[in-house]
């Protein structure tokens, strides 16, 4: 099931539908088919869109996607991507296509938007609690015997909310849940492992609900000990792969095999080596990656992690080598020269993440022919204001109203959920195609 | 041209557009048509919607709307409030339903936007600079004789790009300029009066550009020492009525009046004394406050800043001494209560603003009849990821896994954009109408 079935149609609705002038980045003045809108013969470097405007480079996509499935493979686990990251149906389309699993999310109305443009297995990778977003799922359940999902639940206060509500309206089928185990100071998530076997016998006890894995997040595990990190993932990953056995001894699963999940997108080398070769369960194992991120990566904190992943699996030779690509990147227009030394550009905080690192400026070009040319050292974006972003520029550099600065940012994320399009581009920055977001 | 004209078709649209499962905060499983949310019955305190939810309380939305038509009465100023905040068409009309003289916008997409629906009076508070952004605009004003245009210029840079488009597309009528005069360190503006000389000069020189009045932004006069912010900030507003005057005695200025514009959410009543009383101008001037967030004001950053302007401003007790209130809430559901003193709540950096400080928790409830209650002192969100908050509860406070907890926001521009759909609701929760988003 990790096609698009029905789904397609909406996805391929999205290219039927009218874009309205006014959307970010685009430069039109009266409706246009979005589909249309690779014929156009845009320019990024031209100067042909709207600025600011928020760019996919179409090579990297395809280099890291292709990455990861070969990451997968090689290390024996299969991928559900935080679809969080990105929202985008399209995306998601591409991920399932190159072998994802399934589509991680994070609320009921995300696995909705999912649902709708045909994502047919989702890893809800939080607790469901209130009663609406309960009964959303259970809907979809219900009128889609395709769609699978599983959830996670840390508490028994969090299983009786779920069976009460499956008592009200029965499936023909048992709700999956993973029991989440946490870290102590961190997010959610059982402390112990002996809160987290409460939590397992309650849910394998309950009519309605099955056991069906278990999960944790590793990716919290940052500090200034890089070597400390490291290693508190590896105890982490194997913690919960102790838990799954314990668990399986008490026979608690349901369901043909056991869902093991863990891995952002900074650690998930490791989370592969401790679930691989886990033998001598009842029933197979899948250990099931989380990453989102991977597919854009960035110029900031994810290609520093990404470095340290690739020195430490140097020697993983078959991956090819290249790393994950950063396929992100915002693009502005100088507004104003207002001081020597200061850039002001037409790019603020409703365009580029800001929350790790302000973004990264990389490249510079004067509207026309040519390629874009690096910025020298000594440009930095020192500070964001909602629409602006100031640019410090070294002695001796100096960039006029109206050159083009394209930056790449830090956390993907926090930049996808500021653009509900962005353009596709080729390696020459024309306009190839739209992805669209559902924040 | 307060109206909105044919916008008001745009507007109404709104209302038969079908929402479909997905959307934040929307309890649907099926497509709902967006005027007949009203009637849905839903209440936030009875847990009837998805979480979070962005609130948008009606009564005070009306107070703030009519408190700001009270103060421009009252000080003789006009205002044109910042549409970058809320990007809502539905709250465009209701300042422009309020007595605003237009609705100020920051990039040219924006203006699309606002002129789609209906606003026919835009000052873009920046340059218009990228050859997409300015041919969007004049294409706007070529198509709509009705349509009324102010933009900001800071350079003869600026001024040629401008003054060169227009030679290529001629319109009927002139483009209408502010010069913009910045602050040393700041964002964009001339540095010195002589430099903005210059630039007006060049403006009134070009024959397709008009030299409409003078701009500036006292809002980035924010440091420690408030009594220095509040000289400094009178300092400005002082320079931008001496530059006006200069230009004056020039001749430099087209149009009717002269336009004389500052003002952000904080210090407007300052911008309002300085521009008041103006007199011995070849033309009548108009002074136009753009104050944004006034319209929501926060629980944070404005609630203080607007606690001074109430304590400035006490003598103007026809205000009626009710400040501003705010208007703006996002609740969301406890996910987990993994340790004492710890609650996980379902909101992140997605669904508040995070950028000038973190939400601030005020009441929590367990979803049923009743009031909710406020939090005790100690609860504080120490921490927020893209999907979730670190509530902290002080010792002897508890809350239960399902419980809601209502937050105030720091800075409405970042929460706004965060939701392309939010609830109005009256004073007991229940959901009344939409506001939509256009960002």
């Amino acid at each position: 099931m990790n096609s698009l079935p029905h789904g397609g149609l909406a996805l391929a609705a999205l290219d039927e539908q009218l874009l309205q002038p006014g959307v970010k980045g685009l430069p039109i003045t009266a409706p246009l088919r979005q589909g249309a809108l690779g014929v156009q013969g845009w320019n990024v470097l031209r100067g042909d869109t709207s600025f600011p405007v928020a760019l996919l480079k179409a090579s990297a996509l395809r280099h890291n996607l292709d990455w990861m499935r070969r990451f997968c493979a090689q290390y024996g686990v299969t991928l559900a991507p935080h679809g969080k990251t990105t929202m985008s149906p399209q995306l998601f389309g591409a991920q399932l296509a190159n072998g994802a699993w399934g589509i991680t999310l994070a609320s009921a109305t995300q696995v909705q938007v999912a649902h709708r443009f045909g994502v047919r297995r989702v890893l809800l990778a939080n607790q469901l609690v209130a009663r609406a977003d309960i009964n959303s799922v259970l809907q979809l359940m219900h009128d889609d015997p395709a769609f699978e999902f599983f959830a996670l639940v840390d508490s028994v206060a969090g299983v009786t909310r779920l069976a009460d509500a499956l008592a009200d309206h029965p499936l023909a089928r048992p709700l999956p849940l993973l029991v989440e185990l946490g870290l102590a100071g961190k997010r959610a998530g059982c402390r112990t492992d002996a809160e987290a076997m409460v939590v397992a016998r309650a849910v394998a006890a309950a009519p309605n609900l099955q056991l069906a894995g278990i999960e944790g997040y590793e990716g919290l595990l940052v500090s200034d000990q890089r070597d400390d990190d490291l290693r508190a993932v590896n105890d982490f990953v194997a913690r919960l792969a102790a838990l799954a056995r314990a668990c399986d001894e008490e026979r608690l699963f349901g369901g043909a095999q056991i869902v093991l999940s863990a891995g952002g997108s900074g650690y998930f080398d490791l989370v592969a080596r401790g679930f691989a070769g886990i033998e001598g369960m009842s029933r197979p194992v899948l250990a099931v990656l989380r990453s989102g991120c991977y597919l854009t990566s960035d110029h900031g904190s994810y290609l520093r992690q990404i470095g340290e992943l690739d020195v430490r699996e140097e020697g993983h030779a078959a991956l090819g080598g290249a790393a994950l690509q950063p396929a992100l990147e915002v693009w502005s227009v100088v507004q104003s020269r207002p001081e020597p030394g200061l850039a002001i550009l037409g790019m603020g905080k409703r365009d580029a993440s800001y929350d790790i690192e302000l973004p990264i400026p990389l490249v510079w070009h004067r509207p026309g022919p040519g390629a874009p040319e690096p910025l020298p050292a000594g440009c930095a974006i020192v500070k964001m204001n909602d629409q602006h972003a100031y640019l410090q520029l070294p002695a001796g550099f100096d960039l006029e109203v109206g050159d083009l600065v394209g930056c790449g940012i830090s956390h993907p994320c926090t930049t996808f959920d500021k653009w509900p399009l962005l353009l596709a581009v080729d390696d020459d920055y024309a306009v190839r195609y739209a992805i669209n977001t559902f924040f």
